[in-house]
């Protein structure tokens, strides 16, 4: 048996309405309970679910509807469910009080007036009515994020066109997580402030190549939230496009993440397209597709969304460290390993990267000698005849540096570092020496990059952090693995990427916030220092589409 | 001009004459020195790189011959350096008495009494003396490393077969790394204790194994090094094949990895064929070989070294985690997902692992729906009309983990939680809570093993490493990224590997050792507490071989 009543004008958000719903749904003599606003398309849900009451058929979009499921044939539960309901209204609206006041307007006309900056709203209110807020944001030089739901696709191609032609951008509907300037909007997560830009058609895909992002030690610039439409075919990836050429022209944002599930093939093209006129290293994960290939010129595909964020954050250090290196574009790489496997795997990577054949024959250590470039092994037999081992004794080593100062062409000198027992007591002293020997006598004219790895653990004799210190401090960049070093120094010789030049919008200089539908999303804002106004929106004329037709076109 | 002269019966190591060597370089007036016991091989050296000098034919292996390269014509420079030499060797003598008193024999017999438990030789003198020693050795029950290089491949495959019928084993010749049950032995790193077993045959292939597993956050149990040409097809892999059943028999090495140039093809077959009987996951690396395929039955083939050691760290942690949970072997993989590309890369994983296809209809929220597995997206309309988003409401999700209560078949239950703003305020009490219900009801009948996720990072509200440890607390296994989660899940349900029966040898227990040749390798095992004692060894009879061989008949 269905018992049910009406609360008049009294509008909450559907979110605190399922928590109040699920909270009585745990009252004595109650088998199931439903409240929720009376907007059309609740009424649908509350007959298509078997909830519906005759009573109903008056409640407003303003009015919540209780329907309860009961063997209870009296109206006793009525009464106590109501009281039970106001008793949670009363709660939410004191537990919403704490902290910092909230700004608070009842009229988008008022929200603007208290935030004249606002350049984002928040949108989270029934699907059915978000259109038109959105539309309104964007007239008014907003960009939206519409965390709601149910609109249609033609509303958001219509929305996300008009955005384009604003230099505006819609994340969403349906966008369920962003972070803009380090603002948390809606369901996001907090990182360390960073060099990655994420983009997502897929909001834990968002949260969880941030965790791991921050997993891997590096930090974010923004998160770009789509929706999960966006780059189906009907809506062409707009906001994909935007995000990517926004982030594009954000001196923060140094390599870009991009995550969705397969887009339509002609999506594909164009994004992919647009991807490889930005100018920075991308990292693009598919969900679910066959990658063809590894690497498309600037673009790396991950298979799973840890890769993905582990390739972004070895980019990103790459960046990080290429920007203390010296200019060596057209450079030549040299090479001088101890370790014969070292210099093995360095030799394969390097070539694999430039697109040449390693050295098969291994003549006097050369693990790879063409077009100029030279990775060579001085452990080989051909260096050690009567002499220590370059692990050892640093002398011939050393010697082979020093004549790189006669090698102009040489731009990239790729080193390793072996310690433990056995190795030398302090071989980055010698290596750090020799290298400022080399770079002084080489000049300001001849630059030149200088790339180590070690190899050796915390308690070995030398102790790796101290290693890595010392050469650290004689301005070598020291990578952890192998495939990053050898990756740094193929990107020091290239020609730097050349995107398209912009200035960047000005959201990612700072967000002020509109929000409207959940109040929680606004303090989050507020807890975090963004300027914001929680819009408390309402729907028009009660819901009556319309009366509020007429109402708007009479403004 | 070359000036020479000899030191008579001062027998030292050759790496300590290197030293010695170079730094004599640098005395005023010397051009290029050379430093060398007068060995038949040094002899040719000397002759070779054009440091001969008449006197030299006199020098027996225990001579130190001095050569020196110069412009100054009388015998001055000569006098000058022998001097310098003294004060080399006096001082070498002085830094050898530093720490605890090594102990130390004039010959076998000697040192086998001072250390009747020795089964490590370490032998570090002059190639053309190192098989006799190793052969001697082998006979007296020893496994060998045998750091010294120009041995023949004949002496090394009768060595190694003589081993291998003695359930020992022979490390090199040209094996410049390992590490046996803690004890350093040559050019050897410290990592922490732990359950990886490297095996391989580089030097520098295991000492970056082992710096990659450490910075990976894993220990290692023993690495066994092989030398360069075991894996050869004259060589056979007698000893790779010897590790890998040693390692098998170990049960503190967990996970192999094993690292190597392509074996010749027959070679390949055999250790390839061996490593699948061996019961145990291994990680291996036959650097600069195209892989075929990545995973072949418990063997999953790496490309570089530090994806080998990242491959060997997550498959120790994967064994670390499947010990905390209850056996369900032949169980079932229900999968409740909060986050619907979180349940799709699961699903995708779990249909690559298992050989099944995922579902592409995603009807009703299903990711996966067959042959007795099920993924499942509760953030899908399905479950969310008129109900809050798992994220916001555990509601839901606990109803259907409830449910297992009923399903037997279920042996992982596999999870995500999201945390960041929005989400719940716990999700990981609500949801350790419920499981906890759930093994309750089921019984220890049915064991459940429960593996999650968490998306979020330490500064979010709800801070990711509390969570985790909410999780843990309730014998919930947390994983780093899905494919660890998928990885353990599979895992969990497989039949376990079967490996050989066998006992570990001896060696794998700790090592005793008796070290030949350089000295400093006998300080360094010192150092670590490893009973060692330094065989001051000398070539027989001053280096005749003739003499040498009578005087060993008549023992």
């Amino acid at each position: 048996m269905i018992h049910a009543f009406i609360k008049k004008g009294s509008f909450q958000d559907s979110v605190s309405l399922m928590l109040i719903s699920r909270k009585l749904s745990e009252s004595p003599n109650v088998e199931e309970i439903s409240v929720m606003m009376g907007t059309p398309a609740n009424k649908s849900l509350l007959e298509a679910t078997g909830f519906w009451h005759p009573q109903f058929s008056e409640a407003t979009p303003n009015d919540i509807c209780v329907a309860i499921k009961t063997a209870v044939a009296d109206g006793t539960i009525t009464e106590q469910i109501s009281e039970a309901l106001d008793a949670a209204l009363k709660a939410l609206a004191q537990g919403q009080q704490g902290g910092k006041r909230l700004l608070k307007a009842r009229s988008w006309r008022m929200a603007r007036q208290k935030l004249p900056d606002a350049n984002m709203v928040l949108i989270s209110i029934a699907g059915e009515y978000a259109a038109e807020l959105a539309e309104q944001a964007l007239d008014d030089g907003c960009n939206v994020m519409m965390f709601s739901d149910n609109v249609s696709v033609e509303q958001e191609v219509a929305l996300k066109t008009k955005a384009r032609s604003k230099g505006l951008i819609v994340m969403g509907p349906d966008c369920g997580t962003a972070n803009i300037a380090g603002a948390p909007l809606a369901f996001a997560n907090l990182a360390p402030k960073g060099m990655i830009g994420v983009i997502g058609a897929s909001g834990t895909g968002i949260q969880e190549l941030i965790s791991q992002i921050t997993l891997a030690r590096q930090g974010v610039s923004h998160a770009i939230g789509l929706g999960g439409r966006d780059l189906t075919a009907a809506v062409g990836g707009i906001s994909a496009i935007s995000a990517l050429r926004m982030l594009a022209a954000d001196p923060q944002s140094q390599v870009l993440a991009f995550v969705s599930k397969p887009p339509a093939e002609t999506v594909r093209k164009q994004v992919i397209a647009e991807m490889k006129t930005l100018g920075k290293p991308v990292v693009a994960l598919f969900l679910g597709a066959q990658n063809p290939v590894r690497q498309e010129g600037n673009i790396t595909f991950a298979s799973t969304l840890d890769e993905a964020a582990r390739l972004a954050a070895m980019l990103a250090h790459i960046q990080q460290m290429a920007a203390q290196q010296p200019a060596v574009c057209g450079g030549k790489i040299c090479g001088l390993y101890a370790g014969g496997t070292l210099a093995a795997e360095c030799a394969m990577l390097l070539a694999a990267e430039l697109g040449l054949e390693a050295d098969r024959q291994h003549q006097q250590g050369s693990m790879l000698n063409t077009e100029g470039h030279r990775i060579i092994d001085l452990g080989d037999d051909f260096y050690t005849q009567g002499k220590p081992h370059p692990m050892i004794d640093p002398s011939t080593r050393n010697q082979e540096i020093a004549r790189l100062a006669q090698q102009p062409q040489v731009g990239v000198l790729l080193l390793d570092v072996v310690i433990g027992y056995g190795a030398q007591e302090d071989p980055a002293s010698s290596l750090a020496d020799e290298v400022k020997r080399l770079r002084e006598k080489r000049g300001a004219a001849q630059p030149l990059a200088v790339i180590a790895t070690v190899t050796g653990t915390e308690q070995d004799p030398q102790q790796r952090s101290k290693q890595i210190a010392t050469l650290s401090a004689a301005g070598i960049a020291v990578m952890n693995s192998l495939p990053e070093a050898t990756l740094l120094a193929s990107q020091l010789i290239a020609p730097p990427l050349v995107g398209v030049t912009a200035s960047a919008p000005a959201m990612l200089d700072g967000v002020s916030v509109i929000n409207a539908g959940l109040r929680s999303f606004a303090d989050d804002l507020q807890t975090n220092d963004i300027s914001v106004v929680h819009y408390q929106w309402a729907p028009v004329a009660g819901g009556n589409q319309r009366l509020a037709n007429i109402l708007k076109n009479l403004k």
